[in-house]
């Protein structure tokens, strides 16, 4: 069963060859990331779309903040102030009103598309529509996806599959093997969480893939072992990935997106979705922390990514957010004042302080510990009595509820709000991302600069696998379902 | 005492002239405000800057969302779709922390120079700053100042005067006065609120800006009768101007913008600061009606100078906000929804609805009317209850707080928050405003876009009126304190 890999026969270079030298200099807009008109001719080879989901314009003001030294006159420039070029905005299809859920935002990001809230990869009629993922690959570019959700999650979902709701996480992770482009598997890379979606009672969709030539990994550290250029499955948890705050590498998604691209750059060029996933998560759960921990992998991401254009500049990466979450502020309570000093000596999530706390000997000591500063009177008293809750989500919330008191932060919501998000974007025609438009518009303009025509293609070996109705299949007695 | 008006003795045209040509194409960045590269050599000959006071991202989204026709299938775009260019970070001096005031802010904006919060024109060590408008000047431009605050306010303030304290409103006027570049007032125009800080017992600066030749006019419709290039001083209410939902004139910041320009017009140029004074306000007030309410004042005021601009396409407009306030979020408590259609039928403003409501002989039904909706039972009970308040403020509170449930809208403090601000411009010049930025680089660019060296300006006479120390001037005896 097991397939051979993939077999280059022919790879023709189809772009033009950019002249952009790559060089250090700090000034961003005169670097080769940033390069003049007469160097960016031609389209790239590569596309990296990175969707940081959730995170509105409050958060990357609070990671530049989160990320000052107190001892410079100034506060520091961060990554984002150097690739900054533009604001999008995020509203759904009409029925779904002004505030999107991330499978509507998604489905427009990849599409081009405006659909209700919940849908994945389909119009409001339900009616599938590709996505500049599918079309890369139809064109004959390698494809991938490297996330820290669930990669059958709403975002990552909507540039691989079409169902017409993001609640259909086995469907989705079926759809992943079942639907071919040009006889391939629409994704050649796909890093991220999710077992418990791929390897079901009724269907193993991970065998399915590892007979189908995949290799298939559940930790970083067989990920590593990999040869470049492989097929690859990596799900290295059974929903989304740990808090980065609980994760033992602080840099999980920067370590996945290098990796995708190991195995996926190939002469015909590449298209990647990043998600840094739990931004949202964490505005969800309105953890200031959490949220800050997050941004920071993601600028590590970034400032990989920044590093790899230099190196290959005929590479673009575009990065923006779907909507925001939590109604996050820099700034609550008539003070004026932000204090993210507060924030960056966590030793866990507050999710998992608040699971540990009522085992703690001594539970003032223990979330003073954890939290890296020590705990006022009051705030020693309201600990005290969160260690004599049931309730770890209580327990949680009044740990969080320190961290928002001590860095005077604001939320107002568990949910989305519907301001604009910013764009930023560097490498080769990075230019057409400046100003303000429509988040459909991010997708048209990556369909723009996706190849004109169909290259000569890899010569990929049909899998065998073929798609298997769920109520057609009794995993008892056939273990892969086939 | 009466001086002589201006007389022009000699007006050279220092500015290349500008070749771009007006047009009305409605895909902006075709048209004449966005000339091409060739079309962008020299400096504007005038400038106009705009600071919408309070303005984070939440209310530019808003306002879209409170402009959309729900009949179309898009939210349909408006003036700031079409003109965004970039982003600015707005914190203050680092002794201030993360979050600015307005005083902070607008010296940043003015002078390029961070000071701390409170600071009018002067740097941390509290000495003085050039502003952009103070250089204008210098350099033989004519200025003005149109606000809906009283002018003595935080940000015009700081384009006008140095003062150790926000505070010290009477001062500051004095110093409109007192202060002199080239032997000239620093403004020719100045129109807002504020007659209780010009007019006092001690001392009446108007009527010395009257004796220095100055037209005065306390009224809109005086001030339409005047004949154009005059130097003009028009104080429309004691301190700032009633909230729009409440003026007569619906497009009192327009109207104020335009006669200003009719004022300034003139061959050396002019640079003009216009302030959304009362977004601010609102936001403070967490008024999410009088919010938008000046937000449409404001996009009058775009409208208009978009207008302006394609007659006169040797002129820049700048605008951005000096910081966010409020909290704002459109969106909150978990719903997926904002509903601006609550906010667009109001007849008077919640504050003025809350100081009429106990004298209503019924009290649901005149709440009804002046909001322009028929209230639920809930909302009829709530109100029914609040005129029976003594508290105008807090019957205002529970007015607002129907407005906020029913638009679904968020507020996380009375105060300012720390997110960037985004940035608008067109006209002659706009190139220089894309991207991320600081708010002092706002202030950097547009010195670098004035003049290079003085004009041969304007021959005015010197006022006779001079500064007299407050303390040795007793207005019981001389009217006009000299």
């Amino acid at each position: 069963m097991r397939q051979n890999m993939l077999a280059v026969t022919a790879a023709t270079l189809f772009l033009t060859a950019c002249n952009a030298t790559p060089g250090g200099d700090s000034n961003a807009m005169s670097t080769a990331l940033f390069p003049t008109t007469s160097q960016q001719s031609g389209k790239p080879k590569n596309i990296i779309m990175i969707v940081s989901d959730g995170m509105g314009p409050a958060y990357t003001t609070a990671y530049r903040n989160f990320r000052d030294d107190p001892a410079t006159p100034q506060v520091d420039p961060v990554i984002f102030d150097r690739i900054f070029v533009g604001n999008a905005s995020t509203y759904p299809a009409k029925e779904s009103g002004f505030v999107t859920d991330s499978a509507a935002s998604a489905t427009a990001l990849a599409s081009g598309v405006k659909s209700y809230n919940g849908a994945i990869g389909v119009d409001v009629n339900k009616q599938p529509v590709e996505s500049v993922l599918q079309r890369a690959k139809a064109l004959g570019m390698k494809t991938g996806i490297a996330v820290t959700s669930q990669i059958v999650h709403a975002t990552p979902a909507s540039y691989m599959a079409h169902n017409e709701s993001r609640k259909n996480y086995n469907e989705i992770a079926d759809s992943f093997y079942d639907d071919k482009i040009n006889g391939q598997f629409t994704a050649n890379v796909m890093l991220g969480g999710g077992t418990q979606y791929f390897e079901r009672k009724e269907r193993d969709v991970t065998a399915q893939f590892i007979d189908a030539g995949y290799a298939y990994v559940d930790t970083y550290n067989k990920l590593a072992t990999l040869p470049a250029g492989e097929n690859v499955l990596g799900l290295f948890a059974p929903v989304g990935l740990p808090w980065v705050l609980d994760d033992k590498r602080k840099n999980r998604l920067a370590y996945l997106t290098e990796h995708a691209i190991k195995h996926l750059e190939n002469d015909n060029g590449f298209f990647l979705l990043v998600e840094a996933s739990q931004v949202d998560w964490a505005g969800h759960a309105n953890d200031i922390a959490a949220a800050m921990a997050e941004m920071h992998d993601l600028n590590l991401t970034l400032e990989y990514l920044y590093q790899y254009v230099q190196k290959h500049p005929d590479t673009l990466v575009v990065l923006t957010a779907d909507h925001s979450t939590g109604g996050l502020t820099v700034g609550a309570r008539g003070e004026y004042a932000w204090a993210p000093e507060w924030l960056k000596k966590l030793s866990a999530s507050p999710a998992v302080i608040a699971s540990e706390l009522p085992q703690a000997d001594d539970p003032v000591a223990f979330a003073s510990q954890q939290l890296g500063f020590e705990l006022n009177d009051e705030e020693a008293q309201q600990v005290a009595s969160l260690a004599r809750l049931k309730s770890t989500r209580a327990i949680e919330s009044g740990i969080k509820s320190i961290l928002d008191i001590r860095s005077n932060t604001g939320w107002t919501t568990g949910g989305h709000t519907g301001v604009d998000v910013e764009v930023f974007a560097f490498g080769k025609g990075h230019n057409a991302f400046y100003g303000q438009y429509d988040n459909t518009d991010i997708a048209k303009k990556i369909f723009a600069l996706l190849p004109d025509s169909v290259k000569q293609v890899e010569t990929e070996s049909e899998p065998t696998g073929e798609s298997v109705p769920t109520d057609t299949c009794d995993f008892e007695k056939d273990w892969r379902c086939q």
